[in-house]
């Protein structure tokens, strides 16, 4: 989870994009607390492989998880505590969002890596 | 462009995820002018649909590209003055970068919309 840029299996496998706009009014820890919650309950979901996460300054936040298979990622949008999440998400959270469901079919990497480093340790 | 949850047609369409790790010794208006170069002459390349682009305070970059098909993602990796900024990219700005090329099989939005809308412009 630390790598941003982490280690994936050979394609081909899933990612859902998750591209948000937050509301001015967000309450930071709240939402912090919920990201984190969700985050961690991803990482033991079955199908889990990763998750690669950026927030920019003006409110546009852009959420990759990546997953085995797409039964995985419909387990995964009904569990209980997500589905309450998904609710607060478009209650309190976001303005609006786009959540499209992919299948990865090509991979390349720099530097490249027969396999892939667990840890970033490239030198500059 | 400036929609960073643009409309796009229905799926299936392709995306290409590239998720970037900055040099911390970059050239910062050199960067900005390559990269407004680069989303400049995608806009005019053949089915290039939108961009979505966040970069964050620890130098972690995510920017997704939309395109109509694999042939035109093809032509964009193969054209001159972008292949020359591909290798600005690993000589000059990126510590580490992944590439992925999907393709999207299900979008879902919030706020709902029968027809996406061109500017955002929902309430809070």
């Amino acid at each position: 989870m630390s790598d941003p840029l982490n280690t994936l299996p050979d394609p081909p496998y899933f990612a859902v994009i998750f591209s948000a706009l937050q509301r001015s009014s967000i309450d930071a820890d709240q939402y912090a607390a919920v990201a984190a919650r969700m985050q961690e309950l991803a990482t033991h979901q079955p199908g889990f492989l990763g998750v690669t996460s950026v927030r920019g300054e003006n409110g546009l936040g852009v959420t990759i998880s990546y997953w085995s298979d797409a039964e995985s990622i419909a387990l995964w949008r009904e569990h209980a505590e997500h589905r309450m999440a998904q609710e607060q998400g478009r209650g309190l959270f976001y303005k609006a969002y786009r959540l499209e469901v992919c299948r990865v079919d090509r991979v390349s990497r720099h530097p490249a890596a027969a396999s892939a480093p667990t840890t970033s340790n490239e030198s500059e």
